[in-house]
């Protein structure tokens, strides 16, 4: 490519909006350009990117033998109506009537229409297994858009869906899909790791989230650094700290007037953090009756809501207000605790909590707590059940060392969905007897525009965007000087640029006419990895200059060696 | 590809809604598959085609500069009232409001928001000329969607926008892109015809379409074989027929009770229908005043309204009510013209009319009409204009010869705008003195999807469709015979389908295990346009069996040279 045919638009500033380091760059480099809320026009340079990105999972897809179709993006909503989902999702899911008064929806995703397909083109089990996938546009109306491609509402994603006659056909199919998904990002060149992931409202029996590592990431991603153990904070398991002691102190109800923070307690009394339990109260309607939970934590841990809903009983739970506590309690919230409820109150205590002694805990009086409390012999032993996120040096569930956290962009997704489609939809096949059986199902989605953001959240500097050779706008940047003035450097110029496109790299030559300065500046923003210089003063000692992205400093490299080197630093 | 690895579904029946042959053809082939009215999901097998549409388009569009982006599909409202086509696009435009009740358009195509983008982008005269394009899902709610991917209502259209400083450059943009778009349909292996066009509603001062040919095409297209005039038949130039000869009759009423049509006339006078002028009545009101035109047109002939609305005051004109009629005729319709009506009327006549003499016309009275009429004896020299379509045999405009007509399927249009968006948008550049001044655009649109459809009306047998070798989804289907029971057969196709892809050929091979008839039967309706045979009886003579979709006969090739045979078939 050269860059006068080319459309190339930096800017010295970021937009106010763009609040993150990749939108900012993507915005400066000027790879996107907003129409509207979350809404981006692609750039060329930007959609360069995104079509290695989509080549890149299509080339794994095929090879993993999925099969590529295109599905609409207006999809009738009935379809929606049979799986419930088009009164479960909400306002993200935009909605649209035609002229006619029907409603369709514009798809955030494709379940309903990939199993409508398959149950009338899938007849037997001799058709499956079977993997279908389109890479297309997507739309969801979020709450809040932001951070440029990394929340947007109209986005590209690669989305799978497999079929398969049982679990186990379902699993295996499963695991095609997860070993694709390291080979892509593998190839894209990006810091990632796959972790377990709850399976939220989606439904189904197993799933993992594929992150790019990042310290800017939202999600906490729990790991063994001695073992294959990953899963994200959600759903990572955390083990009991500690073995309870024995009782060594009397319990004793201690004033507390004002202090309604563990921490506050603490520092109070004196006694360190650790030992203390946090209560929360939670209440459970069901059918206008009210039952009360209290959890307990110990007081450094943070609450897991997800956990918490699979407790039994606690499915549909919300936190209690103000009047319940002051009903159930006697006191008011701040000085809570499982001794000595006014009602009834189901008490769970997280594992660690369960192994407690010699605790502080709120008394139900107002302005006190009470110290030595100790289970079995001041309330009776809770139900015990895991509560909490886990922390840095908690114990790996998989029992070979300890946990560590680090942040995390999820740009894809595995799921085991079973037959929560097939069953709503009636998509059946028939099995070798003839006996008609629901289809089990996976999905897998990849964030394709996502992946852009991703990428520069883990790759960036002062000067600018740093891709990976894989998904760069372009490898190499040719950057002649004075090519309007030196006949040599002209020559040479088209020269290299004719035998680095012979030799499959993706080049362009800056024939802009800009100073060095500017246009050194331009490319690394940009953030294409390789450059090379081609200079009179060089060429008169036979030399080009090649400075990687990262590099401190350019080498020399003499002028018929350069094509060679450039393809070994490519692996070409 | 491996059959059995790729998802083919044929279909004896095509659905009863299928009406044209394209439609049927691609439904039986599995192709693509109805979600709802005019909505399609892309099956394996057509999503394939598309790609191949795709990909040649988009190596034309770069080879002509133009450079792709990727405007979004959901665009604000805001946009397209800057314009005025939020509200002149009636229902057609989809609409759709998000969670927050702000209005947004699915792009049908791309004005508004490529002028926003160059407005905010552009700033100078050395940027220009631009040409961007993107190749993306369109939606237009069209009333009446129909005839499978010939008139759906989500399509994929390519559709590109250059940017001049001037209307000199405005054409030279215009005139690469007519040539780009020559080289694609070329590449594409159909047979086409550009022809000048009518500006419509989009504006602008000069278009082309470019049209598939097909019998069963909607629109009639106007070519003189002996030049290179060529024009669709709502802008193809009528020249007057003859010249006008001398008055020898005598103007004379003659009655003709019931007869309201000229064909009735012609019958009871027998006076040849060439000799007849039909009259049309219509009505221009302007600030509540009405005025009143007589048209007049051969009797064979066929008015145009396009024609008729480019007539100096007939910009808005209605045809006249039948009280109207009465008013200014002093009769009922079937007996107006030119000589003696009530009020004044304005008449236009067809040049072939005002050539005419000893003409027959109706006599403003009920049941007569004139026959021996003559132009400025009976009635004062009309207003002349083309009026009339253009039939076989007229002279062509060019003088070069008569023309012919044939049917064709529009399937890409290029338009020059001028500046009816940048004006409208403000969408200006600052020109070598400094000065703001608009941009000169053209746009420039390909129907991806109607490619398909238009390229099978143009190409199928009674066995299915004979795809071009450029667009099939497989160049070749290598069918062994008895794969599973002759070992000698299954080495050979294993060998001969790894030398055809390493010869670069797009192969499938058929490893379903099907019978002979079911086999090629599929294959045929697909339309994969090669096709090689291996069977246990040709190898032991050293033979292989090739066959061309349009072939009545296969014809014997020896093993080894078939690699070589398919390279030359497939010239590569």
């Amino acid at each position: 490519m050269r860059a006068s045919r080319f459309f190339i638009s930096t800017l010295k500033e970021a937009p106010s909006d763009a609040e993150i380091v990749s939108h900012q760059l993507m915005m400066r480099a000027g790879m996107i350009k907003r129409l509207g809320s979350g809404i981006y026009t692609y750039m060329p340079t930007g959609l360069r990117v995104i079509r290695k990105v989509e080549n890149i999972i299509r080339e794994e897809m095929n090879r993993a033998g999925a099969i590529e179709l295109l599905m609409p993006l207006v999809q009738p909503a009935e379809l929606w109506q049979e799986t419930g989902r088009w009164d479960k999702m909400g306002p993200e899911l935009m909605r649209v009537k035609d002229r006619h008064g029907r409603e369709f929806a514009i798809q955030p995703t494709s379940e309903e229409v990939v199993t409508d397909v398959v149950r009338s083109e899938l007849k037997s089990y001799r058709q499956l297994p079977i993997n279908f996938y389109h890479i297309q546009t997507k739309f969801r109306d979020e709450r809040r858009p932001r951070f440029g491609l990394m929340r947007g509402r109209e986005f590209t994603m690669k989305d799978a869906y497999s079929f398969d006659r049982d679990v186990e056909g379902m699993q295996k199919s499963y695991a095609t899909m997860f070993d694709a998904y390291t080979r892509i990002f593998t190839r894209f060149g990006l810091k990632f790791r796959a972790v377990a992931a709850d399976n939220g409202a989606i439904g189904g029996t197993g799933s993992h989230e594929f992150h790019v590592i990042a310290s800017t990431g939202e999600d906490a991603l729990v790991y063994c650094p001695d073992s294959d153990y990953a899963a994200n904070i959600e759903a990572a398991e955390a083990l009991a700290t500690g073995e309870r002691g024995a009782a060594t102190q009397q319990l004793a109800k201690t004033s507390t007037p004002g202090k309604t923070k563990c921490e506050a307690v603490a520092e109070l009394l004196n006694i360190p953090l650790q030992h203390h339990v946090k209560s929360i109260a939670l209440t459970v309607e069901n059918e206008g009756k009210k039952r009360y939970f209290l959890l307990l934590l110990r007081a450094d841990h943070e609450l897991n809501e997800i956990k918490v809903s699979k407790v039994a009983g606690l499915k549909e739970f919300r936190f209690s207000t103000e009047a319940e506590i002051v009903e159930a309690y006697g006191t008011v919230p701040g000085y809570l605790g499982p001794i000595g409820t006014k009602l009834p109150v189901t008490v769970v205590a997280d594992r660690t909590v369960a192994n407690m002694a010699d605790f502080v805990c709120g008394a139900n009086e107002l302005d006190y707590h009470y110290t030595g409390a100790n289970w079995g012999r001041d309330c009776a032993e809770p139900i015990v059940a895991d509560l909490r996120n886990v922390v840095e040096g908690d114990a790996s569930p998989d029992g070979k060392g300890v946990l560590a956290i680090e942040r995390g962009i999820e740009v894809g997704h595995v799921f085991q969905l079973g037959t929560a489609y097939s069953e709503a939809m009636g998509a059946t096949f028939l099995d070798e007897a003839g006996k008609p059986a629901p289809l089990q199902m996976g999905c897998y989605g990849i964030g394709v525009t996502r992946i852009l953001g991703a990428a520069i959240e883990q790759n960036y500097d002062d000067k600018g965007i740093i891709w990976p050779d894989a998904i760069a706008p372009f490898e190499l940047a040719l950057c002649p000087m004075g090519l309007d003035r030196s006949e040599m450097v002209k020559e040479q110029t088209e020269k290299l640029y004719a035998e680095l496109l012979a030799a499959g790299v993706d080049v362009i030559v800056d024939d802009r006419g800009l100073r060095p300065g500017a246009m050194f500046a331009d490319w690394e923003l940009i953030g294409v990895p390789h450059r090379v210089v081609i200079g009179e003063r060089g060429l008169k000692e036979g030399n080009l200059e090649y400075q990687g992205r990262r590099d401190e400093a350019a080498t020399s490299v003499p002028v018929g060696d350069m094509v060679a080197f450039i393809k070994g630093k490519l692996g070409k």
